[in-house]
């Protein structure tokens, strides 16, 4: 289960997220918010901060899945407050709002380096059980 | 102004997003589903579905803007219905509910090359004035 | 089932909805803005809107439940556009943007007796299968 | 200010919304659950529990305000968690996630007399500046 979490998906590797702490209550990470990221403005793009704390949500649900249990992202909401400048490395840290069988609901904070609040993200992810159960 | 809104910023690039159509009341664009995008399961991770769908409604917004206005994500929604398999390309479109002085909202379809709907993106963009204004 | 649909819950009757149509494909109904409903500025409380909106939502889910199953809203999201002012009557009509084993997910559009958009509120429903099974 | 954010709306009163601490940076309220607020199953309607919040979050803004400037709602999140027995008395809690000089963002957790966690409801109100301003 933990192990699974730990293993991040591709997406996860292709922005460089980095995962810093996995526990079925808390999952945390940072990354650097590459040139690559830029939106017109010199600021991390909206996507790239939404896909940042997506990925620990289902990090998180999976940290808390049984075997053979597998999630996925149902809805998802965002607020935006700061930018975050180009260089910068932002840090996430995702906790539970609710821990369900049937649905788990995240909440993440992504935080400047200047400890500015960036953006809110609440997400719903579904349980879904094996096939054939 | 629809110059600038033609320019897509350098997340889109990175992305791959194509957009193929740009007025202030439409845009649409494509975007091949990579391996890099690949989630857990090998579909498209719900992060750059999001992505997708965000940079279409600053497209949007920036094809709405009077010179010197810029604009920022300051909200989004998204709900996922069906999962965008590694390979396929999906499409998108993005059109107005709500192209008000201070605000504008907008609503994105990603629809999959079978045509199934993969998810909807309700997003409200700011109307910054120039500095000094 | 229909029958169920049809049969509105006592919250519905204490604020006045009027369900005019029921589908499984479509709900429609109407509101009096009744001075009751006046928020600060003349206009139907925000909160008034939303329980208009997640009726009808909830009223389409049962429309299309099997028997002894049941639904409960697990999040709603809204876009307010413009105020609904004080002895209007207001419309809203409510559609599928996904109908699953699991859950559905529906979009209502609430609009004035002028024609003008008010509000657009989409809402997950889980479907709830009977205890014991 | 603080007069008009402790005036509350018809639509509170409606509803029987008793507002139990108002400061600029935290509003707290109770509702009881009355058979009116019936939802299909014993437990208050959502709709309910979306208006005690809404009411909270525009009278948080109020506490903010300077003199002429108004407020309205323009989007409501909410993730509902449990259920709200008919009879109960439910309390919310409203604190700021931003206040800027254009927007603010609200988030009230709603929680039942156990002390469980009803609904958590995040909104982003606009700051209206007087007319001929």
């Amino acid at each position: 289960m933990m192990e699974n979490a730990e293993k991040q998906p591709p997406y996860a590797q292709f922005l460089g997220i980095r995962v810093t702490h996995i526990s079925p209550e808390r999952v945390t990470a940072e990354i650097v918010a590459r040139p690559e990221f830029n939106n017109r403005h010199g600021i991390m793009h909206g996507g790239a901060i939404m896909s940042f704390a997506d990925n620990l949500g289902g990090t998180a649900t999976t940290a808390n899945l049984k075997p053979g249990q597998t999630t996925a992202t149902i809805e998802s909401k965002t607020n935006f407050f700061a930018g975050i400048p180009i260089g910068d490395t932002a840090t996430a840290e995702c906790i539970p709002l609710h821990r369900g069988a049937k649905t788990m609901v995240w909440q993440t904070k992504i935080t400047r380096s200047d400890g500015r609040l960036a953006a809110i993200v609440t997400q719903t992810q579904i349980v879904l059980e094996p096939r054939g159960k």
